[in-house]
């Protein structure tokens, strides 16, 4: 079964999947990352000094994530382990298609390449207020997608909600204003 | 105008793109690489100690190609300046479409996203059989393309074959078996 975790900077993904992990005693990866190559395209990715265009930083997320799924994620599963994983194709969506602007169906094409059509069981919305969520990480380093602002997140926020109504049966949506406690409570209520 | 030089390894592109570079006053550009993402998605791919899977591998030399495009191609081409390119978006069509067997229509899709529709005004494909460009670099380290073997380039070549067909207008095929003098000579008449 695979389970992925999706939203905002911020909205407390971390801590669900720490909750969640233990409760289903399920193997945890992260986005991009995971495996050698994609850990090394996520220094790219992410490198705040570097000129990173758009459509590039697309076709990046889509190779790491094509690597994790060929080399750990589809034998994982195939082996009959439950995987959580910190981010998945609908971050894609909602950060490069919403928020960047390149169209949800566009990297949703590249995705279903890269992934070769794998699909999540189900996907655990945290939904929270995008300047919430910017508040939240207004401690940490930021990196190129947090520099982008706040018109961007809030891009990224109605793509999410989007996404959730157009699969109603794969979304679970959970507000993640509440606490740590009661967000992990309704996920495991959601899975079982 | 944009030329890209497109042939199996050991087909002569180097020594044609001195050529044609002196002729036509141009700037040259090589894929993948060109700037410093795309330099550095250059070394993950090329690496043969890292485990690439072909899907990665088709997305990182269109993120590779898409960050070429928007920071140095297209500025270049809209400034007046005549580029050639050693290798383009057919190289992909033929190694990663047709040599590793992801579907030539699957690689023109991830492209025309990467490089938003850019195309070459010409494309000089350097024909060789593939064992007579095998034997031309047997000298040089192999990198992961190379140790494909045989087959591998044979799809590549017929590949190669079926995009020039495809697009006569656009394709110069040349005969690269013949000395580098002859086909620089018959290239240099096709562009003019």
């Amino acid at each position: 079964m695979l389970i992925t975790v999706e939203g905002l900077d911020g909205a407390g993904k971390t801590t669900l999947i720490e909750g969640l992990k233990d409760h289903l005693s399920a193997t945890v990866l992260r986005e991009p990352g995971g495996v050698e190559l994609s850990e090394r395209i996520r220094t790219l990715v992410q490198d705040p000094e570097l000129d990173v265009d758009p459509r590039a930083e697309a076709l990046l997320y889509a190779a790491a994530r094509a690597q994790l799924v060929a080399e750990k994620l589809k034998p994982l599963l195939d082996g009959g382990t439950t995987v959580i994983l910190d981010r998945f194709v609908d971050s894609s969506l909602a950060y490069q298609g919403g928020g960047r602007g390149l169209g949800v169906e566009e990297i949703r094409a590249l995705n279903a390449f890269g992934t070769a059509g794998l699909e999540p069981d189900k996907t655990l919305l945290l939904r929270i207020a995008p300047e919430q969520g910017l508040a939240r990480i207004a401690g940490r380093e930021a990196d190129r997608l947090e520099q982008a602002g706040g018109e961007f997140f809030s891009r990224v926020a109605m793509t999410y909600d989007e996404l959730a109504a157009a699969e109603p049966g794969r979304f679970v949506v959970l507000d993640a204003a509440r606490p740590p406690e009661t967000v992990l409570a309704d996920a495991l209520q959601a899975l079982t």
